[in-house]
């Protein structure tokens, strides 16, 4: 019960949009946004907002590099890794506990 | 990449206090609404918007029992475990691709 309730207050991850992003960038480390949006399949402006809010509360942080032309990379940070990390093992706990 | 992006469109089970009602009711199929509230640690205000949600999208179903004084029981529908069954296998097959 005690995972299920922390799977419950975490606000940050338990949006499933938010939780696809970490889960995309988490064994990658950075990706470029056009990356995201195309492999997660969302509008640039629905990822916009929610990486505004994953950076707001420091599970990425975001950067231009200019190479041929500007681009902006997403970045998961080491908090953001070790939240993204205990979020994962108390779903796996949960989901281990159920025969489904 | 397709079981994120299922996972990301399930509205429902998407929000995680929702999602932990239902693990909470999967196994048990049905539940006083008194102590899921206090299983999971939720006003009864939050529990009830919830148990709405799910109500209306037809994965829960609520009804009146009387015994020694009223009590409202909650109750997962086939629909409810089928769609709750998708969710968890999408997670762990997720889950299960990622080291950490």
């Amino acid at each position: 019960m005690e995972e299920i309730k922390e799977i419950m207050k975490s606000h940050t991850l338990g949006n499933p949009v938010r939780l696809g992003i970490m889960i995309y960038l988490f064994p990658r480390r950075r990706a470029p946004f056009s990356h995201i949006q195309k492999a997660l399949d969302l509008t640039p402006g629905n990822l916009d907002s929610h990486i505004k809010v994953l950076e707001k509360h420091g599970f990425v942080r975001t950067y231009k590099v200019i190479a041929d032309r500007p681009r902006t990379m997403v970045e998961i940070t080491d908090y953001g890794m070790e939240e993204t990390r205990k979020f994962l093992s108390h779903l796996k706990t949960v989901i281990d506990a159920i025969h489904f």
